[in-house]
């Protein structure tokens, strides 16, 4: 905690400052927009973007890391407070913001249990296809008020509006970078430039706003914003706690995974460690903060945590500087930003979320393995057909029935020794010598609850295409752990072959399986011996059958 | 289908007559309690009774198997109709007929599917915590009955019959079979005469209440009973089917977990083959069935099917026996059984579930697992507080939870040479030589989504405690997957090893994981090459080494 502030040096200081400013910039418009895809006002994205990352900054472990409001989130938060109350209600603000404290809470919780493996809990394919599903569905719940009307009707002065400011950005992220190059801009600068052109169109919007009679036309604006910083805000119906419970698990869920797939890219680049227990705590008490502060769900943003990356942060600085300027800019008159046109704050969502769009991964999905691709397919689809909350879900699910379905079908060899060696390979594959009576097999596999009606079904099927063994190996070299529900599966088989007089041996057991072993009653009541080394195995059994 | 028909021998007949008959007295009394259980009229449970064993006989694949009503699916079914209907209603009856449908449609599509890996998402442990949770709560739901009115009241009639019943209940467990073996009956005999208590006990009770005037004195009965056979019963609410569908499904889930433990338990016992396609489609007929015939969620019940094996069933022709006896006790007078008092019902229920309550598997998770023995105890305590259907979800998540937890911390060694041989060994646990510019490790894991993280991690771990390293070799001799989170993650370390100038090398892949690999484009991009064995790859880096 704080560490990076003990170890500051003066150099990094022109680097935080630079990305400060730029992000700050971009926190502006993205903030409001992202508050109004929660169906909250506008200004309760900047109250967002204020208390979470100055937290974030003192637990957090990422250096570059951007903490904030974040589409996907944000349509989370609609999906659940939207039913709930109408949206840019008093209520939804709050309703918003306990949603905030219960994921911070959970977050929180589940730090100090130290269950940071949760973010292991989706495969890339299927947090891409979550992602481009909830891009699909934000983009697509913008249109109308894009075009100022409920489709298929549109109102002609918001739709031009929307559609220019559309225009203008899409050219912008195609073509401001390289136009700004060619100006003579450094290639860092020119990209971090053309990152700012929503916040020029937001500016051009408010100036068209001020200067024409738009707004006289019926387009509509964000309305007065409170000048002043946020207040605590939770005074609130305890009725709603409940129903907020379970919503909040997933938002906290996914709050974590968003944050750390992107802070795992950027710390990738910088060479940088993440703890994602830390991780868990930094986004929990952000959360917790966002709440106090009269905001809602926020999570590390990777588009913005890369502009913050390429703009110079270097340490958690830079945020805090973002966060002074959103405050600066709260206390400062406020008048201005009432005149944003709803239809340009719309225009800047769809472009921030056509952004997240990426194909790559199912593509390569799809070249390598149609399991992975397909379940990309499904939680896409889940997100768009079924909503966010059910996409989550089926992400989940997915990944792990393609886990438990790979670990449903483990790898088992039959033993043989190549000739006048000690080794011993995989008979389907190596001319190796067997002998009748010994039955030797290769678990390829951790033992668990996942594989172990396999395993046994599979040495069941060997010992009756093998009916004249009498010794049956079990080499363990490959199983690193065995689960209370495969022990008791060996127990049972070791019962089965001993009713039909069939000796059960381990071999080449490792040094942590055998510690857990002995706390159990299968050593003791094992019908036959413990071998170092499947040599040993075959070498003593054959003997025994040669003296009998 | 129906195999075993073909193949029937004479000599199969008389146990599978006796069986038959046994089960049909257990049926009734069983039958009609589950229902009561699932808050439906009694006769309900035994129309459960007749078509799902006749339907399973034809599609199932266990040989012993009884299905029929069960004490833990009727308690999920009361948690879904409960809220919807009121106990025993037309309407309930209708729900629970959806219910079964509904669960029946799902088993049968998972059947097609072939996706019987999915018994293996609870691990024993979890799945011991939900059975002694659910029996728990059923008991306790029945002391109103037994008791005659709402605790902590009671009604001295209705509660004098139910405890006199529970007693001599619990007095025939424990010393009934006993008694009949001093009584000179063999012991197979015994056993099964001591499990006909309940059908003794509900005779004694119905005698009981025709012979006095207990019923006068306000102890509640089954009431009449309609004669005949079941009609179809599905006309319904279409609004219905929705709130059904997600409880339908953990239905089903449940139905077949349940059905699977008894049945591998009794095939284990007979060296008998489950499919576990062939399963989900003979219990997704049977709930169909059900649902057709008037009846409600069904499946395999393991203390049933203990009692149809041990009275000498060889084939299912002994649950067809069971129905046609069933159907023959419907289409006579069944007066006599609406004098059943709801008290001895209870009783029998009570005494059913406290044989659920074996705590062997905790006692062994306890020594051998405490992670295990954890995880029962959240269980269990889920389904006692938040109810069944959350156990179920609690159970998958804590299953899947320690699975990922345990894949977060895989096993790598770093190798070394044991002086003068081609074996290569982790070096912590013998004494082998290394070379400073190569770092050699061996990855003990299939790599996937789950534990690729904490692979990255322990590798740049071990990049940074050997500084010197110039060559990174793999040995993939224990990785018999990678999936596609897993190929991204070494792609990206493929890049990140390539920056630091560091080669990147892959060793003893397997055959199956290279024909994978092929499809990718990381073999292509490879900083490195592909060496067939650890001893390979020691002396070509090292020959390069010198010759630089």
């Amino acid at each position: 905690m704080l560490q990076w502030l003990k170890l500051y040096r003066r150099d990094q200081l022109p680097g935080d400052i630079s990305a400060g400013l730029v992000v700050a910039m971009m926190m502006i418009p993205q903030g409001m927009a992202y508050a109004m895809v929660a169906g909250l006002s506008p200004v309760v994205g900047i109250y967002a973007s204020i208390l979470p990352p100055i937290v974030y900054a003192l637990f957090g472990s990422s250096m570059t890391q951007s903490v904030g409001p974040m589409a996907i989130i944000s349509l989370m938060t609609a999906a659940v407070i939207g039913p709930m109350a109408p949206a840019g209600s008093a209520l939804a603000g709050v309703l918003a913001a306990q949603l905030a404290l219960v994921s911070g809470a959970v977050l929180l919780l589940c730090g100090l249990l130290r269950m940071g493996f949760l973010a292991n809990f989706f495969s890339r394919p299927v947090m891409s296809g979550f992602t481009v599903g909830s891009a699909i569905v934000i983009a697509f719940d913008q249109l109308h008020t894009l075009l100022g009307a409920e489709l298929p009707h549109w109102h002609a002065p918001s739709a031009a509006l929307g559609i220019g400011a559309l225009a203008l950005l899409v050219l912008a992220r195609l073509y401001g970078a390289g136009l700004l190059k060619r100006c003579g801009l450094p290639p860092v600068v020119a990209d971090i430039g053309a990152k700012l052109a929503p916040m020029i169109v937001v500016l051009g919007g408010i100036a068209l706003m001020s200067a024409t009679s738009l707004a006289d036309m019926g387009v509509r604006t964000t309305g007065a914003i409170p000048a002043g910083l946020p207040h605590l805000n939770l005074a609130s119906s305890s009725s709603h706690w409940r129903a907020l419970l379970q919503p909040g698990l997933l938002i906290g869920f996914i709050v974590f995974l968003m944050s750390m797939s992107g802070a795992q890219a950027l710390a990738l680049k910088r060479n940088e460690k993440l703890v994602s227990n830390h991780e868990l705590i930094g986004l929990g008490a952000a959360n917790v903060a966002s709440a106090l502060s009269g905001g809602f769900p926020v999570t590390g943003s990777l588009s913005r945590s890369a502009v913050n990356f390429a703009a110079g942060a270097n340490t958690p600085l830079a945020s805090l500087i973002t966060a002074a300027l959103l405050a600066c800019a709260l206390l400062a008159p406020t008048g201005w930003l009432s005149l944003l046109p709803l239809p340009v704050l719309a225009a800047t969502i769809i472009v921030a979320v056509l952004g997240m769009l990426e194909m790559g991964i199912l593509r390569t999905a799809w070249q390598y393995d149609r399991g992975d691709a397909l379940a990309w397919g499904a939680t896409c689809l889940g997100v768009l057909v079924l909503g966010v909350e059910a996409g989550v879900i089926i992400g989940v699910a997915l990944s792990m029935g393609t886990l438990i379905w790979r670990a449903s079908r483990p790898h088992i060899a039959v033993l043989g020794r190549i000739a006048g060696t000690e080794h011993f390979r995989n008979i389907e594959r190596y001319p190796a010598e067997t002998q009748p009576e010994l039955l030797v097999l290769r678990i390829d596999a951790n033992l668990f609850f996942g594989n172990v009606e396999a395993v046994s079904q599979r040495i069941e099927c060997e010992l009756a295409t093998h009916p004249s063994a009498r010794h049956l190996v079990l080499v363990m070299s490959a199983v690193s752990s065995i689960d209370t529900t495969a022990l008791m599966a060996l127990a049972e088989l070791n019962q089965s072959v001993k009713r039909r007089q069939i000796g059960l041996h381990l071999a080449e057991v490792k040094g942590p399986v055998m510690d857990r072993l002995r706390n159990s009653t299968l050593l003791p009541e094992l019908n036959g011996k413990l071998f170092l080394s499947t040599a040993n195995a075959w070498d003593q059994l054959h003997t025994v059958k040669d003296v009998a």
